[in-house]
């Protein structure tokens, strides 16, 4: 079996099990945001990578190198905040270089991930680079100490506890589709696609405000809140008018054609927090963070989207339509 | 200026100055084996990052998926060891697959890596699996306590001291030949370069008995030894007769026609440690580790090579020659 006929989560899945949940000093191994480590001290770390491979994550034609270099540290750095925030944290950057890229346009790149790392606390330490003829990638690691014992993670939430997002969602897809048509790259979207902004201050207090799962918005809505679900053992509801979307996204997808909401359903790339929590303390979370409530934590398993009379709306990536309806 | 004009070690010196030398927590920046920080209790950590690319790090007719896994986890654990070893250690592993590997050939890889984390005290934690459609990628991440508050740098040896070297070198450069050639995959001197040993027992004694500086072996006795000395601002002499050559290296360069002493010079991939002591501790060292005195730390600048007769011999990548002679 080929690793094309299977797909990356349920690759991800068959390594989960060979390297098992963690252990000891190691507190959550593979399937969250980020693993969890215990130091000498028993204090806690938080350590996560990705990698960003030219042609897949990103397109030179309109991504700048500045805006490469604080994209890769940045998603990264909302891994960490996913868990409950961090206080200090430390990058590596594995780079692949084709041989014909400027040495310039490289220090551009680390410019961009060293002002990334200034405003959202975290230190590039350094890293390797190598030749790689097939194309350019660039693979960060960060490490991080939360602040306390607690963390947030993807299988904490419980049935009747509200979900909230931070921000606003689909910015970010609608961003990168009018760069790809040609759009300027001072566009607000476009500015949102190409430096994400790290939740760490609202991942802190939401841990700190009671907060029990969260994720970070990186394949989209629906998948991701999908993956809190089953790490869970829940279902989850939410209601298409409370989804947060944003004035510029209503406008850009007007003018683009398209629909703002399957943006934010499906787009990813939008590094907002996905949140749970009881009903008491999401309100105070609301307000403090601030999020928006979306729906409700359930029994059962998978997303249920609603529409604005309560009724379920089938969603698939080419659009939504209403159940039972002619 | 492309990144193929300069080179590789050229474009990590400008990185070097833009990313600078590290301060506060940040112990030790980009510019050793690995980074050092402390945490919140004042422990120090070792981090580092290495990536290797199918064509040009590793090649898959040769080298199963089970060595590579073990390999890209031995390296990195390498570079904590020449810290002067580690406590714990996690890796993460970010993988850029083409989307014809086979999904048992990436299982087969990550057991190879988790047989290499249980014999050298590193928990695999996770990590990031992409498509690359331009070729394969391993980046592993590594971060490591260190068990006191000292450590082994490039930048410590001193004019006076003696060089070390653990092991053997060569053997790794003469298995990768036999093995491009068809040699059988159960050679010493193939399996020294496909299952390397992460040296993490010497390094720790290394630094009990009083080392002062260590690099592991990655790209060849000589450059490597040279970057020890353009780090710490020295010169270094090494004697011919002293480099530790295998029975096994110089039979497998007998065969192929090859000279051993080049593959131990210049070939790299031993992941042997480079030490430097002064006289009294170099030898404990040499005893307890074990390890061969290979030369000696000079004023000056520059690796010389020395004949049995203490004659320098002009080095280079396509052989040696004695100066002066006619």
């Amino acid at each position: 079996m080929r690793a094309s006929d299977i797909g990356e989560f349920n690759l991800i899945d068959i390594l989960r099990r060979l390297l098992g949940k963690g252990g000891g000093d190691l507190v959550c191994g593979a399937g969250d945001d980020a693993a969890l480590f215990r130091g000498r001290d028993g204090g806690l770390w938080a350590y996560t990578t990705d990698a960003m491979v030219e042609g897949v994550h990103f397109d030179l034609s309109y991504t700048s190198w500045h805006s490469l270099g604080y994209r890769a540290l940045a998603v990264n750095l909302s891994d960490l905040a996913s868990m409950g925030g961090y206080g200090t944290s430390y990058a590596l950057v594995a780079l692949g270089l084709r041989g014909d890229v400027e040495v310039e346009a490289v220090e551009e790149m680390y410019r961009g991930m060293l002002e990334c790392g200034e405003a959202f606390s975290c230190r590039v330490a350094g890293g390797d680079i190598v030749r790689s003829p097939g194309g350019l990638f660039v693979s960060v690691s960060l490490v991080g100490a939360l602040e306390g014992d607690r963390y947030l993670a993807r299988g904490n939430a419980r049935p009747g506890e509200l979900i909230l997002a931070t921000g606003f969602l689909g910015d970010s897809r609608l961003g990168m589709l009018w760069l790809a048509g040609g759009g300027d790259a001072a566009h607000p979207c476009a500015l949102r696609h190409l430096y994400p902004r790290p939740r760490r201050e609202e991942g802190r207090l939401a841990l700190q405000l009671g907060a029990t799962a969260a994720i970070d918005v990186s394949d989209g809505l629906l998948r991701d809140l999908g993956h809190i679900c089953e790490e869970s053992g829940v279902g989850a509801e939410i209601h298409l008018d409370d989804i947060p979307v944003s004035r510029e996204a209503r406008e850009l997808a007007a003018a683009l054609g398209t629909d703002p909401l399957q943006a934010a359903l499906h787009g990813g790339e939008d590094y907002e927090l996905l949140l749970t929590a009881a009903e008491d303390a999401s309100e105070e979370m609301a307000e403090r963070l601030p999020a928006s409530v979306i729906g409700k934590v359930t029994e059962g398993s998978g997303v249920t989207v609603l529409d604005r009379e309560g009724k379920r709306v089938e969603v698939s990536r080419s659009g939504y339509e209403h159940f039972g309806e002619e």
